[in-house]
């Protein structure tokens, strides 16, 4: 076949060393032979997504990794996840994430996120297509809890206040424009109104009926954040001359994807959570590659959720199921790249996205290998690649792969 | 002496590992000592000339290397192979590389390098100094079949469309402008008018009429593309503080160095091609720095071009001629650094440049050894430079030679 590429990006998988480890990281530590192997006919190195110290949120790194700047194309993270939802975004759309809160009769935030309430479709709906001076209002359900909002018209802005004050027990307070312009004021005052006019369509909603019998947290607010300007990005078959196709639980990563017009393909299993069917993920992306698409996108989420609960026993127990997983590309079919990293490392000790550098491995079509062994943050920093920047990531695949335009003569 | 620096650029050096060559490179697996021995006293590193995976022509990697950086300074393969004729080209020209072509006579390609003519010149002469609605041509014999020419004039633009449709048995067709200015229809115009004018001088040519009678492939048409706008680069020896010399036996390269103001020194046996006298171009280079020159910059050709053929044993033997031919290193001379490197990697198996990093060592002068002890592009991976960009080389080599401007106070 043409070289085909799978890029699996194992979200925050990289870590620091922890005492109860053994001073290993959990990616050093977990058991499993498949990255090995992919190692052992691969090479290596270590990659700063955005640059040296830069700690990088999913988005951009995503972004970066995928080989767009976010310098340039980042635009929030509101339209990146109403694009996960499966909105289709317009240049000028202002998009919102959202969460379905709880708040009480004088406006105190009880709950941010409504009880965890498993599913927002119901109230999407009301919601959606309401217009209010000009603007069309867009609500979608994501997952659970989740709502994303777009507002659709002329000369909107960015530049305002969060719904969501981010801690429970204070109040909501009324949208501000974050500059003194007359666009950031429409947008503010717009919102505004139409969060006054959906209140008591949510209050009133029969689900929320039925839980306030119940005596459950009532989905009553729409707390929105991240508000983002859309522009569109330019297509990533275009950019890469490659047909793609993204694999993904979480609504972000999918989000990204169609943003650049990758197709989204289900997976069975997929949950974005630690759960999910890792195995059946690559599987997925197998299949795609012996088909029409050159290219697969594969996310995997719960390394980096695990990292920022803290938890490294399952955050190793989770890369262990991703090393076992792998064993699936041995051999790896002819004419095939694998390249697998991460968007950033999120230390257990610091529940939190870090900074430092990622673990990268090429194997299979157009490598040559290195003497590295075994896959890890340690190993990778004597990698023949030695520390590349994420956003030479792609470049560095289409080279792989043979089809990198020759810049010069 | 002075300290002073010899920079060898080997084309298109890099490989990949081959099967027949027993998962060596032909860099790893050439015979010969020379390099190793620089390498012995020196460090390593590997290099990408542009970026990360990015894929570079010869003539953008070599401007890069020599510290231009070419998203400013590329203008085009034209001005640079006109002026690796010897042309002095003024801001403002338009260039363009050419050969002479063999056309039927309802215009078709029958060959696009007139059999191989061994001789442009008195073609060439025939089409020079003609004026056309106010533009100058200037035409210029290259290496063999090879014509550089040159437009002078006001307003003249490079959006302009080849006349080589670059495959045979194809119409040519007239050329057009590409963007829709008086500059481009001008430009394109007089270069019609000119190609029709130039036409019987070709066809009519007495050479031409010789090798009709001897059924030859006859030059009777000037196939013209990389058409480029010259503009003045700043000269090398202003940049760095250093009287160049340029010792290479292809046009390209004695373009890029006279477009720096470098001298063009001729050394005997230099062909550009597997024949070459490598020895003697080193021979040349050390006696130009144990005179009046501060830096000489060697081009060694023919190892892009077998690794183009795909030819990986004739690759092999020609690298091992530079180690044997390198060996006239040893012993460096007091106060001399030698570095050598690679414009790009031209794989066997591509049969193309790719966007694989080169190997550099630096030896001599001012070089804090490393520990590698063998010159491949996997033992430089584990060198003490790591990986470096090539727009830094001359910065890290005036470093080294000690008279790098001091950026601050």
């Amino acid at each position: 076949m043409t070289p085909k590429a799978i890029l699996i990006i194992c979200d925050g998988l990289g870590d620091r060393p922890i005492a109860e480890l053994g001073n290993k990281t959990p990616l050093e530590a977990a058991p499993g032979n498949g990255l090995d192997k992919l190692v052992a006919k691969g090479a290596c190195g270590v990659m700063n997504t955005i640059a040296v110290g830069i700690r990088p949120g999913s988005d951009t790194a995503h972004l970066s990794l995928l080989g767009y700047d976010p310098h340039i194309y980042y635009s929030g993270r509101g339209p990146i996840e109403a694009a996960g939802t499966g909105l289709q975004l317009r240049t000028g759309d202002v998009a919102f994430r959202g969460n379905l809160g709880t708040v009480d009769d004088i406006g105190n935030i009880l709950d941010r996120r409504a009880g965890r309430i498993r599913n927002s479709e119901p109230f999407a709906q009301v919601m959606n297509g309401i217009e209010i001076d000009g603007v069309t209002f867009i609500a979608r359900a994501g997952t659970a809890y989740r709502v994303a909002l777009v507002m659709r018209g002329e000369g909107l802005s960015a530049d305002i206040s969060d719904v969501d004050p981010h801690v429970p027990g204070v109040p909501i307070t009324p949208v501000r424009p974050l500059k003194d312009t007359p666009e950031a004021k429409h947008t503010a005052s717009a919102l505004n109104k139409f969060l006054a006019y959906v209140r008591p369509l949510l209050v009133n909603h029969p689900v929320n009926l039925e839980r306030r019998a119940q005596n459950k947290p009532e989905a009553n607010y729409l707390l929105l954040r991240g508000a983002g300007l859309y522009s569109e990005l330019p297509p990533f078959s275009e950019r890469y001359g490659l047909k793609a196709a993204c694999v993904a639980g979480a609504g972000l990563y999918k989000g990204v994807a169609a943003l650049m017009g990758m197709d989204i393909v289900e997976s069975p299993g997929a949950t974005g959570l630690a759960d999910t069917d890792v195995r059946a993920k690559f599987e997925t992306a197998l299949k795609l590659v012996a088909g029409d698409y050159d290219f697969v996108f594969v996310h995997v989420k719960a390394s980096d959720s695990l990292g920022e609960d803290g938890n490294f026993t399952a955050k190793t127990e989770f890369i262990s199921k991703i090393k076992n997983a792998a064993e699936i590309f041995d051999p790896l079919p002819e004419g095939l790249l694998v390249a697998l990293t991460a968007d950033h490392c999120t230390p257990c000790a610091n529940k939190a996205h870090s900074g430092d550098p990622v673990p990268v491995l090429f194997s299979g079509h157009g490598v040559t290998p290195d003497d590295v062994t075994e896959f890890g943050e340690r190993s990778c920093r004597k990698g023949g690649y030695g520390r590349i920047p994420g956003l030479s990531l792609m470049d560095e695949i289409l080279n792989l792969l043979g089809t990198a335009h020759l810049y010069g003569a």
